[in-house]
């Protein structure tokens, strides 16, 4: 994919459609309960119309995608975790162990696996798919992680795989990411898409002690240092100081908002991706729900940059989509509440004393 | 039922099994995710453990009991509903056009209801309960709303209904209520449990205005003064100023604790029979999930009372246990997570560095 193709399809992405939010708002208030009773809920549904052009839209095709790719920057000693994990917790996805299995398979939500940049070569099997950039990404504290042609052939990677689940009966997709060491590439996006300090929006990831955490922070600042990644060109913030799976990400939003449908972002690392595809296409955010807020720090200020309020709050920081799999259920909830209640006029009901 | 074979039941309600809580938190840190990275839902399948006695516990089997009963402090015009609206909200269940219908199919959840004092007559159907212990209350600004004797049937009603329902296969119960102008003897119980003010445990209900909820304060505040509610007897509380629906759930919960399952509590109703409960017996608290947090202001009071953390916060305030059935697809997650998920030696993953 080139650039100039990315901007044509950029361009076609196109805003919420007011007038079914409208309808879908005046059903929504005649449903056989006080008005606005069901708070968040009706928000959600009333959205989701807005972006799928339905009254009573249907998200039970529910598909999540879980990008996976390792980091150069793990040389640095930013995670607890050896490198090869990654790759292991791609070989328990496929075998079926992982929490975010046991999520969808709890949600009715289709999982695939899709390895964009492992650093090892994983067998083809069964809900994989086999679509390597790289063998990981570069060590960016002292290399763009990626080349701007890669980032771009990532980005498509993932339209292509949102375009296909669509295609085949996805109406809501779910962004999930795996590669050990991914949360310094999305603190550091974090810190140049918001604006913040380094120290703000870093965290301890999968468990890092106060030295190792000061050692962390140290090393996304050293690498903004080096590769002076420009915040009015998501693209090379992207190349410069993300990650495979990141870029993998940012093509499933784009290619949901594409095709209007609603794309669930999960925690820190997926809305790093979500923060460059709105950075590239500013309409993009309203085809976002936020699953969840994690307990890595970094993640509440990336959506209030996004404007994105999470569904849940459970203080989870794992990752592989399994906050916004949860949260699947209940949009899928507020969605019924508008196709399938009964109104008052349907059901007999007296309404209020006006 | 007797005051005394009631509290010969409620002395063989247990604690928690610690030592399978324990077993269950050494599997969870054994499974393929970083050390606590689940959060909430970790805490969830443990408590759950305990509650159940299984290292792994199981939680398909769901229920939710909704009872529904009036009032006849509604004479006072603290509500913006005609009383009709309690049984036409009954027929509205029956047919399946409510919120709970439609929330409890998306979850594959058993919907009960029960008529345990609606002022009309409602005719037999499948998936109804008649139990009518009285027509409705009597207005609690003049007379006690029940009698003891009457209180103490409704409270078996719903034990009986609980262990018929996990005789038949549930094992997690959610209670859920209806009742026009059941927010006010709600508020009324949290004023008398917490030692709050009625205004700060009175909300607007299904929708009042500034002048409406200022004569409910004062509705509440009359009663109180009135009946004198006993705050060291629990039976007293409820049968003065409580309600037939809110004794039912008491009933619920009562049996769900004495047959070791969870009870996921909704708003701020279920939450007032949640708290008779406990205040009856303090070992029931253990018993219970918090489905949610209701807009309802009192029911942030309840909770702190009750010392229990809601799952879910999305502005919420319906009732029919609408919270408590969306939160159980979320509990029944966090059992699986721990039952379904491989461990670091299973799945052939590497630990961290130590």
């Amino acid at each position: 994919m080139t650039e100039s193709s990315l901007r044509a399809l950029l361009k076609r992405i196109e805003p919420l459609d007011e007038e079914v939010m409208q309808q879908a708002q005046m059903r929504m208030d005649n449903l056989t309960k006080p008005l606005g009773s069901l708070g968040r809920l009706e928000r959600i549904a009333i959205h989701i119309a807005g972006i799928m052009r339905q009254v009573k839209p249907r998200v039970d095709g529910k598909a999540v995608v879980v990008m996976a790719g390792d980091h150069g920057v793990v040389q640095e000693g930013v995670s607890l975790y050896p490198q090869e994990v990654t790759v292991q917790m791609v070989h328990n996805f496929i075998r079926g162990g992982a929490a975010i299995n046991v999520l969808s398979r709890h949600g009715d939500v289709r999982l695939i696996v899709v390895d964009i940049g492992v650093s090892a070569d994983v067998e083809p099997s069964e809900g994989l798919l086999i679509r390597k950039v790289r063998y990981g990404t570069r060590n960016f504290t002292q290399d763009p992680a990626m080349t701007r042609p890669e980032a771009l052939q990532a980005i498509a990677i993932g339209i292509d795989i949102a375009e296909q689940l669509i295609n085949e009966g996805a109406q809501m997709l779910a962004l999930g990411d795996m590669g050990i060491g991914n949360t310094t590439p999305s603190s550091a996006i974090t810190a140049v898409l918001t604006g913040r300090l380094v120290e703000e929006v870093t965290g301890r990831g999968t468990g890092l002690d106060d030295a190792q955490w000061q050692h962390k922070v140290k090393v996304i600042r050293r690498a903004l240092q080096q590769m002076k990644p420009d915040s009015d060109d998501p693209l090379d913030v992207l190349s410069k100081i993300g990650g495979l799976e990141i870029a993998g990400l940012v093509g499933v939003a784009i290619g949901g908002a594409l095709h209007r449908k609603p794309v669930i972002v999960d925690g820190f690392i997926t809305s790093a991706a979500a923060g460059i595809a709105v950075a590239l296409q500013p309409l993009i955010r309203h085809y976002l729900i936020a699953g969840h807020l994690s307990a890595e720090p970094g993640h509440r200020a990336l959506l209030e940059w996004l404007q994105l309020e999470p569904i849940l709050q459970l203080d989870m920081r794992l990752g592989e989509g399994t906050g916004a799999v949860l949260a699947m259920h209940i949009i899928d909830a507020a969605c019924r509440i508008l196709s399938e209640m009964a109104t008052f006029q349907e059901a007999g009901v007296s309404g209020p004393a006006t």
